[in-house]
């Protein structure tokens, strides 16, 4: 049994690798290898293929040529780089947002019946929020309002989007007003970006950086509406324990991987396999084995405790096991060679939906308003797969981790209220002074095949653990922590330095669990990035502070989707420091680079750390909170820091 | 004197590239000289850059690698690369189209006092085809209406762009409509492609090609809201008699060039130097002379008579003369190297717009707000200029070329009304079914350093002619035919087949021109293209077939922008064969490949025809027009073809 390779930490993937390699199944590390050396050009963003005269490239060196062929220079190429990966980011996040508006419409007109108001309070919440009146109305008229008003936010509007000027520290509105950072419409920013990145069109780098934070502001809002409309229609998740990795696949079970990003058919599918399995059984499984993928793994692991199987550039892997039946993708992150893989495998791969088609797939079209129906369409093709592979072999990495998930803003809040009723949000404020919480780091983005998969994620949030800083995680962050154990609650000794360890403890106890909290707190999905803004604005909102002025750090380690490079920016432009662990297609743009890792502080209070080596990651990290502490006039740990 | 150079058939522009090589003033001709040999895998569409495991590059001679790190195939790859691209394009016209709705509207608020309802006709004529009412209704409260109305098109709605929906045969739009490329909003739709072209996301090259095809539609709906409301606020074109090229300089005056697309600062540019010739004359010279460049040229030379400078790809060539004082952008094809050459040349580059900015340019804040203000402030610093530059000699290549412009749909409808009043396009579909036109061609878009300035234009134009086609022409494509005289009446007899030139010369005696009208009519800058469709919409609609059925073909000989592509793309979406001379970045997919210039036929009915040597274009462009004339029963010259 192979228990590393270079391609992952994570032994699991290592033996599907092999399994992989030996029966002659191309895998993305296969493909990676095949494109050695990558080009330099793209790598810095010195490669230009905006209009037909090109393509462009610029010489790194300081040699010819040293511009495009218009005249722009390195900086103008990496700045419309920049600034279109942000506008891609924004348009899938705020897609998914949009999927989910036009859901709850549905739901709220009586169209989707396979959907419901599932948390009342957090849509009377979110309503009021947005100026939604809540007195005497019903559910649906409430929801309706409030899926006109998120739908209406990607349009152009006098005022600017609701869920950036509505979510964040009135100082920060104040900041990113003054700064231009605030959007007019989520549509609208991701149109101007494309306009002013055309051909002879802005050439200013600092024109094109603000629009690109621009629209990573209306990324974050995307991404915010996305979390808002999911907990109203499909629950705010809260605790739950459950498990990662193959070894939750279930060799005589029908299992059906759902991966992709969005609960509106993951959610279904979890409902309909429960209803549907004493079909399953009478085709000789023991039931219907759910599991996740990816960020719509996340989204059923935080509401239904399914678990994960796996995430991101390992996604084959799940299929190379033999045992998955169907994977079901909605979009994104989902790699176009899972057609071949499942094809070799005998995996039935469903497609969902119109902007994700894959060659060579089952393609269901998924609509909100036959969501049952479209459901159990896909467990019967699943059940049907279970049948034929009978008799075929499956290899199951044993492997699993124990995972507790579902922390949820409201769920941490709830957790530190059974410390102190009146004001939870003083428990983490006393340990942030005591210095027992010394800071907080979000772990967020994708696995990357240029690293080791899952290396930084660990090597920074260890380090960061010991130190003390709560790490909370979302997406595949969270995926690769899950994997290595990091959501076990009794890892926290191992793990957690003794202030930290005192505190997830102390919490743990007061909730009846009987021991610490789980070393890092799985927030969600990648658009629950949105849930770590929160958590920040609530607590800088009761100190009566800024963002900037928090302990606050973020890592993208592995970064993959242009979606990491928005999500990156937008919490560059709330104020925090943002490391980034791969190299940024920007290096190659000296102006650029230093603004967005110096000089963007001056605006914003936030800025991004590119760091590929993850020690030094952990120690820049570690600065910067401390530079905050310091700030605020908190202790700095002396003999911490080496 | 230069005559002739392997960079452009205008000798005005070679004269200039020597000055420019002898005085070490870098020009795109170097630049394009430093970037040779180009790379292989950007030029025929095999290399993505679309997440951060990237680039990625696809061996197109089919060794490795053969697909990109995530599975995508080389047909995923150019799909992706031509969906943004449209995006990109139809970002551009939208944001163009966008600022005249809000300049309309803000006209009708009576905030910006520097513009007026110029053409109430055209705005009562627009408002009905959007069931905007008109009876007993003022001006401002109509124009407020379709403002609004423009504007809603940009926002997802239930139905479909109006701006598309109404502009087409009923026909087109029941084709469109059923084939999935009737746009929901202009806006929507450009992030739906930012959306699909993300990593993990649509892998299909049908669909990546059916979004591109829509959002192209979304393209011409953005054009057409462009043209409308240019009309309505500064008034329809009606022909007028003009001159083209670097002699339209005057060294004794005050030369500003209004350069970039959008006449609303233009327009009002060309107001404030009449007003102010008085105090250029007090500083010494004979006048203001305002020229035009690129697009924004064509506006105020449709309008208003004002002499285009150059075009294109020979921007740089009017300041190299040394006697522009100010040139003046908006925004689009402004090559960054401006603020060198203008250093270099003692000429003050001027930005108006935030998505424009240009470092080293002095920048004015542009507001419809204060047009009149924004425009004195101009002209006040290319007075100040000229004052500066006195002593120092210019060089102006003598070269201008006559040139009748002006032809809005309107103006040639009512040209035609002189000869047949009850229906004037029964004068045209005579001459088709005569034979005296054998079709008619669009030539649009941009001059390529990679083709030989204007060899293109001028070579197919030429053979099409010769063969009666009735050439029409928009854009940089209408720039260079009219340096090369193709608008000069006097070249009729030179240039046009005999049919053609009967059909020329009726008009233009019924019209009292005591003449022909030009061997080429301008329509109109790139937005106008929309003048075209609409100038074939109603020659289908008056004939009762579909525009697939129309000998009418377009051709973008030496495209570069963004633009021309998604205009390209509308073109074959409205059932149009469209030529491009330059080679596309999607020939590395064969399958889109096929598509795009064959299969296509079966969803829309037009066609891509993808041929750089413009005799070959030529022939495959009458072969084109011939199918469709015998598809409607016409008579198809026999030994006209080669």
């Amino acid at each position: 049994m192979v228990k590393s390779c270079k391609a992952s930490l994570d032994p699991s993937v290592c033996e599907m690798l092999e399994k992989a390699r030996n029966t002659g199944v191309e895998t993305v590390w296969d493909r990676y290898e095949a494109m050695l050396p990558q080009c330099g050009f793209g790598e810095t963003g010195l490669c230009c293929r905006h209009c037909l005269q090109g393509p462009c490239r610029i010489d790194p060196f300081g040699g010819e040529p040293s511009k495009g062929i218009c005249g722009a220079t390195a900086d103008v190429f990496v700045a419309r780089g920049l600034d279109r990966a942000i506008a891609a980011g924004a348009a899938g996040h705020s897609g998914h947002a949009r999927h989910l508006a036009h859901t709850l419409k549905k739901t709220a007109e009586g169209l989707a019946r396979d959907y419901t108001i599932k948390d009342r309070g957090k849509l009377r919440a979110v309503a009021e929020r947005h100026g939604i009146p809540v007195e005497n109305r019903s559910d649906d008229e409430i929801a309706l309002d409030l899926a006109q008003a998120a739908l209406s936010d990607f349009n152009e509007k006098e005022t600017p989007v609701t869920w950036a000027a509505n979510i964040l520290t009135e100082k920060r509105v104040k900041v990113l007003s003054e700064q231009g950072l605030l959007p007019k419409g989520i549509d609208y920013e991701i149109a101007d970006i494309m306009h002013r990145t055309l051909y002879g069109t802005d050439a200013d780098p600092m024109t094109l950086i603000q629009a690109g934070l621009r629209t990573a502001m209306a990324d974050l809002a995307g991404s915010y509406i996305g979390t808002d409309i999911s907990d109203i229609l499909f629950g705010t998740p809260q605790p739950v324990v459950t498990e990662a990795n193959l070894g939750v696949l279930k060799a005589d079970a029908v299992n059906v991987a759902v991966h992709g990003h969005n609960p509106v058919l993951s959610d279904v599918i979890v409902g309909v396999a429960q209803e549907m399995a004493a079909e399953a059984r009478a085709a000789g499984a023991s039931g219907i084995n759910v599991v996740g993928i990816c960020c719509t793994g996340n989204e059923v692991m935080m509401r239904h405790g399914i678990p994960a199987c796996t995430h991101s550039v390992s996604q084959e892997m799940a299929l190379i096991t033999g045992a998955v039946d169907a994977v079901v993708v909605d979009y994104q992150c989902i790699m176009p060679s899972l057609a071949t893989v499942a094809e070799c495998m005998g995996t039935k791969l469903i497609t969902t939906t119109d902007v994700a088609r894959i060659p060579g797939a089952i393609h269901i079209n998924f609509r909100e308003e036959t969501a049952g129906e479209n459901a159990r369409e896909i467990i019967r093709i699943a059940i049907e797969n279970f049948v034929r592979r009978q008799g075929t072999p499956v290899n199951i990495p044993a492997r699993k981790s124990r995972v507790v998930a579902g922390f949820s803003v409201e769920a941490i809040v709830n957790a530190l209220a059974k410390l102190n009723p009146e004001d939870p949000l003083q428990v983490l404020i006393d340990q942030f002074v005591s210095g027992n919480i010394r800071g907080v780091c979000l772990f967020a983005g994708c696995n990357n095949v240029k690293v080791p998969q899952d290396q930084n994620f660990v090597a920074v949030a260890r380090r960061l653990l010991k130190e003390n800083v709560l790490v909370v995680a979302t997406g595949c962050g969270a995926g690769a922590l899950m994997r290595h154990d990091f959501m076990d609650p009794s890892k926290v000794d191992e793990l957690c330095g003794d202030g930290l360890k005192a505190v997830l403890t102390a919490i743990g106890e007061a909730n009846g669990l009987g021991g610490p909290l789980p070393p890092t707190l799985h927030m969600g999905s990648c658009v629950d990035n949105s849930r770590a803004v929160a958590l920040t604005v609530a607590i800088a909102d009761r100190l009566g502070v800024d963002i900037d002025k928090l302990p606050v750090v973020a890592s993208a380690a592995e970064a993959v989707s242009e979606k990491a490079v928005a999500i990156g920016s937008y919490a560059v432009a709330v104020g925090i420091p943002t490391h980034v662990g791969v190299m940024m297609p920007v290096v190659g743009g000296p102006e650029v680079t230093r603004v967005l890792t110096d000089k963007v502080r001056d605006m914003t209070g936030g800025y991004f750390i590119v760091e590929t080596d993850p020690d030094a990651a952990a120690e820049k990290l570690l600065a910067a909170i401390d530079e905050r502490r310091a700030g605020l006039g908190l202790r700095v740990p002396g003999g911490a820091r080496r």
